[in-house]
């Protein structure tokens, strides 16, 4: 998607090898325009899917699942990474391992919002090493759902994300592929 | 907001005095219709304070705040409970306790989207006792800028957070008052 990839060379910061700052217009400040742009890109990617609801994880992918979830008219759901006293009743969990923070933690979804009726697509700002999405996908799984697809913001192609998702059968569509960052460097795989 | 009203009547769930659940539309399956009619409310509240940033608090915050956002068409900031490898330069402040969730943690926001031009409309999900909002508040200050008030989509009235708020000076407008919960029998505050 141009687009992103024009505001990624113009707003982004490439830090390393490895990490990409897109702070002001992805995930931490949010462009709003912006995210409604990318939601209307894969509803059109998707919309031949029934999407019956959106899915994605606190907190930086539910702007962009949001509009997305708008662009198919269906509910957004995101998983919990802590479990509040809020959350009770019977709970699909997963572990995920966040690589940026260092840690590894469970996501939790309750159970009656992902059924066997249900066709999930799984929306992210970013794929990596892809432990979010797959945990996102076995939660799918652990609810008896159909997973259509995942829809991801900007994919690190040099991380291993793409090649464990393809694995496990999970379409992945990405709307910018990183191939390198050399701190200001940004490269862009082709299409 | 009538509408908000009747949604917590037929879809809400109040477990014993206190707590209050609203994940089947709100916090964690979201319905977004809703979420834009909210927006749009806070919009007409709030349009002639030449808001230009709404900031709100990960996670459940940033679905509302972002259709309330995209009334405005500005920037959504959200502030971060963790910092991660991603978060870099100088960083505004605050501590928060959630009861909730039994915990005391840091926001964190940073200082180059808080700025001394900034009119920042505060949004959230929940006002109880008003510690996430004072600690937004107290990074809108951090950050120079001008605080135009705060949109809640759902107050608990009878805990202490409005009067908190409003000692503090800010302009707190609540879509939903609650004045009492005892299980399934909810009462909102006359308007």
């Amino acid at each position: 998607m141009e687009i992103l990839k024009q505001r990624i060379l113009k707003d982004g910061k490439g830090i390393g090898t490895a990490i990409l700052k897109v702070d002001t217009f992805l995930n931490h400040q949010i462009d709003i325009d912006l995210m409604e742009q990318l939601g209307q890109e894969f509803y059109e990617h998707f919309k031949d899917k029934k999407v019956t609801k959106v899915l994605t994880i606190e907190a930086s992918g539910i702007a962009i699942a949001a509009f997305v979830a708008k662009s198919f008219n269906v509910p957004l759901v995101f998983a919990k990474k802590v479990v509040s006293k809020n959350l009770e009743g019977e709970i699909l969990t997963a572990s995920v391992q966040s690589y940026t923070k260092g840690l590894i933690y469970l996501i939790n979804v309750s159970k009656k919002f992902i059924t066997k009726d249900d066709n999930i697509l799984i929306i992210d700002d970013f794929l990596a090493n892809g432990s979010a999405l797959l945990g996102l996908a076995e939660i799918v799984k652990q609810g008896g759902a159909n997973l259509v697809g995942a829809g991801i913001a900007i994919e690190k192609s040099f991380q291993p994300g793409r090649k464990r998702a393809e694995d496990a059968g999970i379409d992945v569509y990405s709307l910018a592929c990183i191939e390198s960052i050399n701190d200001s460097d940004i490269k862009f795989k082709e299409n």
